[in-house]
């Protein structure tokens, strides 16, 4: 037999070898790769929106941190207003009037009042202010239209925040409204989770880099510029390593070399069976590396292959643009989600009805790409896009996710109830 | 009567006088703020990742560049297979193997086939591959078991994108899949609007910057730190300015710089009536500036000045955190979207069942600010989060969205179905 025979052979004897299910994968990534949070880092709290907080905040001040009147107005001693209505005003000396900004040296006796504005801190005294629209002015004396309790038209110092309490628990996304309660707090740093930084490199002697001229023969690299938008999608930094030969010694190298300055590698094509699995032959080389897993039982991504260079998680995605993309959100996402501490919750989820019959391929579990229509009001239609060539580049850009077929159904029917799986949307 | 009196009167006066509705301020922000899109600037390709595309791209070569084998196999002649089955292989003569990469030399001449792998372009004479499968091997021949059609298992040139296809309009927000089809086409960088400079300041003789020591009757700023992330949450890039203290002067100088070096100009603070407008005051009073509403309807928000410094929007809003943060995300989120090319969609919006009765601002439209809590399985209850005091910063934390009490309501019930529009969440 010729080598191109046994070539064929070992095909097939990959073709049926019973693969990993997709469940399976997942369950060894977790107990092999087994992704932990990265180490904290201090940062401005002004750079911190969509980072992770990475300590428990607790109060150092009280919040408000003095008593405060709510309105305009005149603060007095509630008891000084008892009775007081519009037909029978009480009359308080007006000792002074209170700013915003700082603490008021006045103090409020028996039947005296102070001047002060929403926000100011309330005087020594007093306790309780008058809203200015129940008073009337008459040079240094005030007439109360109005009887009010104690603490009336006050915020008590620590009404919103006792001091020691803890505010926000380390493990929070920062928005704008938790970096409002660190500002309140004083706090213009925090600790927050590093932001995994991963390697992004394109491999495939037809693959030239975008920007360059295109030789017969040779395609442009999508996968390393899909992929690190991708990264940026699931809140991790990409280092982009641009397209390598099938060499497997500049493979090897470049291997290292991103394990070495990221904390996960992500590669692209040089996984399928036969004579172009050279990016699973690179890996296994190495020193310090191990192969997890070989071929997963799910269409598109079946020869994906995933491992170890020391610590680091190494991903091994197919050439095929839209297969890289969907195996990057299946495997590659929850993994740098749980690194950059936000946890492995699942994208956003919509339900629709199929636009037509969806097949799946025999065995393996199935994603099928979809982009979504407005049917009828209240209704959304899934319809497959180019279902055939999983090269197809436009493929990419029509789908709104992806609809699953598990591996014991055979298709989903035209009209039937599906779960879409939407991908990131930037609008 | 005295200064006081007078204040007291022109303070009923404006709480009396007719407001400006929700919707004829945005109507006033149209017509005369009249945000446009920014111009465009020519960026990475790699650092395209949610920015709006500010070209129509139309491809320049076809995808796939040249026709290609979708399998491994043998390139053949269509018709010399025809009446090929399992047993009566048709015998083929290898006449070479085609690589991945470069355009294949040999021909393939009738009763020829050249061994091809997927990916690899079709060499000339040859119509159709045969999958590896369907053959046996023999020296330099090989057996053909199964016939195949023209065309059978090859992507033709141009199948996926036609030369000169438009395959992307100006205005697209670029995910990872939009990039994939861009690096497709070879291109390295695009034309994509600039992203909106947003400047925040804060105002008040109380606020500190946090960071510095806390004197007695001062609070940390909140606002400049929790609106410089909404502006990222938007779309836009904050240019933080810090705090600035009540002084017509100076407040005129940060808002003359501010409107020189950014798109938008937001102030907090310095606009309730009474002696606490100076923002208003400073923004009349510079050269080529305009007040074009001041006043709102709404609850909270209702001192929210809004005019133009220039040609450049300014939005001065309420000091309250709270309030601060809900009008940003009414009047200013909008035009920081338009701005940026992403147009003003609304945010998300979920239905949920309120969890207590919420009561309505006398001739207000009023936000009720609620976070949400999954109830039984399908029903999502809205509670209201500290309705009182708009100043509460935890207020802010613990509020997923708001809900919406029109003018002419006056509450909504327990009970009742409501809609959420949901806060931005880095998750």
């Amino acid at each position: 037999m010729k080598r191109t025979c046994l070539q064929a052979l070992k095909v097939m004897g990959k073709m049926f070898r019973k693969l990993l299910t997709f469940e399976q994968a997942q369950q060894l990534i977790k107990e092999q790769v087994r992704p932990r949070q990265l180490d904290s880092e201090k940062i401005l709290l002004l750079e911190a929106n969509g980072r992770v907080l990475a300590e428990d905040v607790a109060a150092k001040i009280e919040i408000p941190p003095f008593s405060r009147s709510t309105v305009d107005g005149y603060a007095v001693r509630s008891e000084d207003t008892f009775g007081a209505d519009e037909k029978n005003p009480v009359t308080l000396k007006v000792s002074g009037t209170v700013a915003i900004g700082k603490m008021p040296r006045i103090k409020v006796a028996k039947l005296e009042a102070a001047e002060i504005v929403t926000g100011a801190p309330i005087p020594n005294g007093a306790d309780a202010v008058v809203m200015v629209e129940h008073t009337e002015r008459a040079k240094d004396f005030v007439n109360v239209f109005s009887a009010v309790t104690r603490c009336a038209n006050i915020t008590k110092a620590g009404a919103d925040i006792e001091k020691g309490e803890t505010v926000l628990r380390s493990g929070t996304v920062m928005t704008s409204r938790e970096i409002g309660v660190l500002a309140a707090l004083g706090k213009a740093e925090v600790k927050a989770y590093k932001v995994p930084c991963v390697a992004v490199l394109s491999t495939g002697p037809e693959v030239t880099e975008p920007g360059k001229a295109l030789l017969p023969g040779k395609i442009y690299d999508i996968n390393a510029y899909s992929l690190s938008a991708a990264v940026m999608e699931a809140g991790g930094k990409p280092l982009y390593m641009g397209v390598f030969p099938d060499d497997l010694e500049k493979l090897k190298k470049a291997l290292k070399h991103a394990s070495s300055s990221a904390d996960v590698v992500v590669t692209s094509g040089g996984v399928s069976v036969g004579p172009k699995d050279i990016m699973p032959k690179a890996l296994a080389s190495l020193n310090e590396s191990r192969v997890i897993l070989s071929g997963i039982a799910i269409k598109p991504g079946k020869p994906t292959t995933i491992g170890l260079i020391g610590e680091k998680p190494a991903f091994l995605l197919p050439g095929h643009p839209t297969s890289a993309l969907l195996v990057f959100y299946l495997f590659v996402r929850p993994v740098i989600r749980l690194m950059s501490g936000k946890g492995s919750t699942s994208g956003q989820e919509v339900k629709a009805t199929s636009g037509s019959r969806m097949f799946s391929a025999k065995g393996r579990k199935t994603f099928v790409m979809v982009s979504l229509k407005q049917d009828k009001p209240g209704n959304t239609l899934a319809l497959p896009v180019s279902t055939g060539d999983s090269g197809a580049i436009t493929t990419l850009a029509k789908a709104d996710g992806f609809v699953v077929i598990p591996e014991n159904v055979q298709f989903v029917d035209f009209n039937q109830e599906v779960t879409v799986h939407l991908f990131e949307k930037n609008c």
